[in-house]
């Protein structure tokens, strides 16, 4: 059998500011022997995860120059030594950004199908998930409260969104064009949605939530989340979910203004999530979800590429918010 | 009868950085005539309150200079022209730093004596039921769980940490002297407490908190709070009570540092206190309070100065962390 080629995209340099295409390079690298118990998973998906920009900074411990770009994906077992799977079957796992990848037992994880593998991905993903249960469970919005979404017509946020309003309340969402605003309250039913390049963001909000906001989910951070402070209610909560603003930079500003004086004065309450503590209601959750999928309750965006190669740019276009739901990389067909 | 002279305590000059004495003078007045309904009350004891530095910055809507310091206190009626008031009660109110004020019966409130006046203004009043509602209540600590407390010898700490004792927690406190220190752990029970200047903050709370901290009650703010985010465990609560360390100086720091990366990467909780949210309880608890007392299960400490004119130095002095528990003025005795 002639060795199979593996396509790896490669850190090629590292940003002194913003990440770029030219960041990466594609090299092609043998696909190593099997050992023993060891499986080769042929890469069909790739996740565009923000917050992998973190690990581009140069920094010890930190991606190096050469290194495969890590990222989760689904693939398919292509040849197997373990005894537990067989080729053809699909799993989750640390594919990286390459066509294949090799490994042991412990670091794949099946899953029952509950649609298209891009839900997994997705809905039914870290992304989902986190939507689901950092609205649902750690915001728990009640009926009629206003609860502002952050990046809300991202992975994470367009779901929480729509939990929100599947929970009652009035959902605002902030997006970084006034075509996403369009489409949030076009199609994914959230009551307001603001640009946040069409002016100052303060003045957006008082206007979007005129009696403040009960609850903020956070994906952005820094001057968003300050402003953000501003126009919470007495007794509001705010949770922290992620801080997208300060991915992309090599000097991200790791302080926020009104902590702690405004959460004495308005006597706020914030949170940081993380998805992984509530993984053991995961299966309970993809029903959920399914279920309100299923009934048109809930609108899925996947921002799909196609190719392996795509994946620098795709990467790069999420700090310019160009994605609309979830956006990943296509590398192959499931066969 | 001879006009009664009204000594005052006016701002006699806008800090620059540090408040000192000097930004104090005294003034002599005379007493206005009571118009109907107005009552004239001599101060008797002065509540020395840290926040109200805040105040003293020159900004419009601030004190400015000629302006009576304000304080909150507890009087006695000299003169009344309101039928519900008699000479001789005993009254809360904004007394100022000075001899009389006059007030309408709307800003005068009376009170159920539990004991001392001294008590009234430290135990029963703000500070000793900001020390118990902000951890019996807000904190709500568990038993074997670490407590951690800035400003622990303060008017609000130092009964803040004896209710985690009480509720069965493992507390420790930061004070500002060796000999504070000392007083924590051999008086009022304190399982251990840190010199916050003996040495770097950070190594001083790993070595008394190996574990790390469940609760952290935050008086203090600034870099304090940035270092006990650091050496919080996971699903660790912060109750933000006060910010001290940035109330004496004219260029506060009013960002924290690791707001939201830590509180997301430990899923951390961070809440505003403010006491007044639970004054409808504020019986239950001065009746709890006093039972601790009575039991000799809660030490109360009053830091005492007598006479008006050592109002500046004492205030002043709070921003050394000269204080030990409450720290007030007595300008006249009960007759």
């Amino acid at each position: 059998m002639p060795a199979k080629i593996n396509r790896q995209v490669v850190i090629a340099g590292i940003p002194q500011d913003r990440l770029e295409v030219s960041h990466y390079a594609m090299r092609e690298a043998p696909v190593s022997e099997l050992d023993e118990n060891q499986t080769l998973v042929r890469t069909l998906l790739i996740s565009m995860d923000p917050v992998s920009r973190a690990r581009i900074t140069g920094a010890p411990g930190g991606l190096q120059i050469g290194d495969v770009m890590p990222g989760s994906g689904i693939g398919q077992i292509e040849a197997s030594r373990h005894p537990e799977f067989a080729r053809g079957q699909i799993v989750e796992c640390q594919t990286g950004w390459q066509d294949y990848s090799v490994h042991g037992p412990e670091t794949l994880s099946t899953f029952t199908r509950l649609g298209p593998l891009t839900h997994h991905l997705s809905l039914y993903g870290v992304s989902g998930l986190t939507g689901y249960f950092g609205m649902a469970e750690a915001g728990a919005p009640k009926p009629g409260e206003t609860v502002l979404v952050s990046a809300a017509g991202g992975a994470v946020g367009h779901i929480a969104g729509q939990v929100a309003k599947i929970r009652g309340a009035r959902v605002v969402g902030i997006v970084s064009s006034q075509e996403k605003a369009g489409w949030l309250t076009g199609t994914l039913g959230y009551d307001a949605a603001i640009d946040r390049r069409a002016g100052p963001l303060g003045a957006a909000i008082k206007q979007a939530c005129p009696e403040g906001v009960d609850l903020y989910f956070d994906n952005v951070g820094g001057e968003m989340l300050e402003t953000a402070l501003t126009r919470m209610k007495d007794h509001g909560r705010i949770i922290c979910c992620g801080y997208a603003s300060q991915y992309d930079t090599q000097a991200p500003v790791m302080a926020t203004k009104g902590v702690p004086a405004m959460l004495i004065g308005k006597r706020l309450r914030m949170e940081g999530f993380v998805v992984m503590d509530y993984y053991d209601q995961k299966q309970t959750a993809r029903e959920q979800l399914s279920a309100w999928l299923n009934a048109g309750k809930l609108r899925l965006s996947i921002d799909l590429l196609e190719g392996l190669e795509r994946a620098p740019e795709g990467f790069a276009g999420l700090f310019n918010g160009e994605n609309r739901g979830k956006r990943m990389i296509r590398v192959a067909e499931e066969i």
